[in-house]
């Protein structure tokens, strides 16, 4: 970390198997990354978005990177590349690193049961819980008032957030990261009707996250009733999921913040669930299936099918739907209208019938 | 709990109400519950949803609970009775029963006001904190980091897991279970316009919860701003609701992940509404009525209605809006194709007329 | 606070800038105020929402704040005045005074770093964290298991409730409260794509709060990934709120509960956005607007500009939108007739056509 020059950082990118050309003066020295509008003197900055486009002769940023584009003029020195956002990716990591978290070592205020086993190098706040047998890996970084319940199993460099609760019996890969204020393993919403009362069913299973799954902030992801809730390796989510008891999610996806799944919903891998979705129980989402924003998903969606709407139909469907709902208060005044001439040619014509 | 034969089973069903025949080798030993699919020797399975009939033939489940179904041969012994979804929930209370709470006592790490008065045989975990005047019934499990303020009062046996917020003046019945994140009683969104100032209204009143109450994970329910938010005994929330200031909910309700009450909605008894719907402030949902996922309802609901849509509307009509728009795109089609054949035969008959 | 007669706090309502007239018995007590429904003897209660009409002439309140209406008569005792909800307010402010704290001065179970700095007069319960290079201002009230993480700044007066977190370098202004569950400056949701892997970008930006805001119950305010998060001087947030990295929110607004935001969005001044109302990456909403309840924002909303519907177009065209789609059911029988009349009629001037 710290301050490099544009050659050096046009190196460290190709290091990182990033091909690239640098144009200008690429002795300047950057220690910051920024966003276009934001950027200052000192700081690198990149065009990823083409909305963009009009801000790269006007940014105060000191670089830029951006694609080769020779309708494009920028006055400062640029990083020529093919992806600008995994190169600013890169660069952010460079110069500005990952989170540093609050050095606790084993604090003397965190509760650890004396059955746990705890790997080397934690950290772990004051107020963190840690019950009976609990298993965590080396190198955990345990936030205050993190609960860590009976029997978890924490792989190596796991990060729990502060008020994280992890219920009894889940467990979670190494390199996990749950944010703040999300709950793991709760009860699901389980119960036989009995009359009009409801009789809790003991919620029995629990929930496997895979290796590098990061979860927002304030998500549930409920137990599984029999069996286990799983969530597979390499998956991000959001804030403010809703994962119901039985889901099995394959490993790669992407969940936008305020999801919601029923239980028993069967993902694929690498699929898109945009913001505000909603899926209904027991249904299967194929492997690089697309749901989009608000999308309430009654049905199976195919692997590589892309929906939208809520109920969600083929995103080519649903916009020829949407088109056809804008149009339709004129499609109304068009039918009125056929409906009078259709009325005055009947008159004509039985006049006409009649006169002859 | 352990394990028992199918025949034991059978009983303990039969004892507690759930008629029933075992069909094939009752002395087998089940030692637990598992889906249909995950299930493996010494499990015994269920089919209660039809969507999993032909899996009957392949589980390897030890047993299997069904309703008698002639089409249907498994090859495992079965329990046979009219409702196996309840037979289930007797059998995992039977095999795995509910929730163990880790034993804290009443730990030293609790912070316990003086002025508090908690009853026999309570279970209050480190970091746990219970102020001033409050009263706890017999058997509470209170987790760590659970804040139970001022003038609180909590039934018997009642669960508050980690991370949850109980306000001042609060009351919760017996048997109540909040689960983790979740916040009951904090200022609901109440402010008076001044120019375009907002001047916060003290949110002065409370929130009662009856008895057998039990509300999901990361909820946040809002005090009366003045007068009490109320739910009503035996109604069950999943997670993320929002429930707005002075709403009052009947008893025996189930609400689904991500649903959100605005202020001063009243719902009546054994109320369904499922995920992500929404009711705006001050309306009446009756007794016995549905409000399907992601509904916008922005209209009082009649005692047994089902509504679907947003805006929602009677499901029946909710459905042929649905095919209509589906097939909206066509419409517009033919629309346009009898355009063109009205114009042809207005100029026939236009034709016709100078003719003659 | 305490009781006051009604005269007594006509005129704390006129030095406040309420003018107002007394009509009835001005000596009468008042120690409380409730909904017209809830109030009781001793109660003034009001009419803000002509719902409730009919409950004037029912109410067991001791007196009422309303409008001049010679069609109302309560025979109880009035406070007249053009804005009754204001006047409210500031009845509540003067009889029930805002929220009392639990009085903890600095706890000794609270975990305060050596290098923070805080201010005069401060309220800090056990569990609270204060870490390394933190600056509180004057009469600060933090909650047990609040976090407030390293280089965090937070103004004078702030209310941080329990379970709250606060991430590093996040700064907050004067008068700031947030409730319970409530995550300030987790990372967003950032990625760059690599394969079908997702490479994190580190989150190397912060959140800034304006003096006078409040954010509800578990909501997730995402810290720019590179820059500032922004919440402008007096918006209020309800609860269940996402907001997603790099948005720039204005003064004054107000959000309903469940509110989504994706990344970079700019919200102007004195903007609603009402309940599971989401909004699409990088749009601008402007001053004045308003989003509908569970709107679907997809294109940036002028200033003052009202929108509804997913996806959102104006709300009087959503409106006509709504009636069209109502009615599209009776559309396409009316379209079958017209088919069948037109195939009628074409066959009758085919016949006439022959006949000449």
């Amino acid at each position: 970390m710290g301050p490099l020059t544009i050659c050096e950082l046009s190196e460290h990118l190709a290091a990182k198997g990033v091909a690239n050309e640098v144009r200008g003066d690429g002795n300047r020295l950057v220690s910051g990354c920024n966003t276009i509008d934001a950027a200052g003197d000192g700081d690198i900055t990149f065009l990823a978005n083409s909305r963009y486009r009009d801000r790269v002769s006007t940014t105060k940023a000191s670089a830029i990177i951006m694609k080769d584009d020779p309708t494009l003029e920028p006055t400062i020195p640029q990083i020529i590349c093919d992806d600008p956002y995994l190169a600013l990716t890169l660069s952010v990591v460079r110069i500005h690193g990952h989170r540093q978290h609050p050095h606790w070592g084993v604090h003397p205020a965190a509760h650890i049961a004396e059955t746990a086993r705890i790997g080397k190098n934690a950290n772990i706040g004051p107020g963190a819980i840690i019950c009976d047998g609990v298993v965590i890996g080396d190198n955990a970084n345990i936030y205050p008032s993190a609960y860590v319940g009976p029997h978890v199993e924490l792989g190596d460099d796991v990060v729990l957030s502060p008020n994280t609760t992890i219920h009894y019996g889940c467990k979670l890969g190494s390199r996990v990261i749950i944010h703040a204020g999300t709950v793991i393993g709760e009860d699901g919403l389980g119960y036989a009707p009995v009359g009009e009362k409801w009789l809790k069913i003991p919620q029995a299973g629990n929930v496997e996250i895979g290796d590098d799954v990061e979860i927002g902030a304030n998500c549930t992801i409920d137990r599984g009733t029999l069996g286990t809730t799983r969530i597979g390796s390499g998956t991000k989510f959001s804030n403010l999921i809703c994962i119901g008891h039985g889901c099995e999610i394959g490993s790669d996806c992407m969940f936008v913040a305020q999801v919601g799944l029923a239980g028993s919903v069967t993902v694929g891998r690498h699929v898109t669930i945009a913001g505000q979705a909603g899926i209904v129980g027991h249904l299967r989402i194929g492997d690089n299936a697309k749901v989009y924003a608000q999308a309430g998903v009654g049905g199976s969606v195919a692997d590589g099918e892309e929906v939208l709407g809520s109920p969600a139909v083929p995103v080519a469907e649903a916009r020829r739907q949407f088109i056809a709902v804008k149009k339709l208060p004129d499609m109304r005044n068009q039918l009125k209208k056929m409906e009078k001439q259709l009325a005055d040619l009947r008159e004509i014509v039985d006049k006409n019938g009649a006169r002859e």
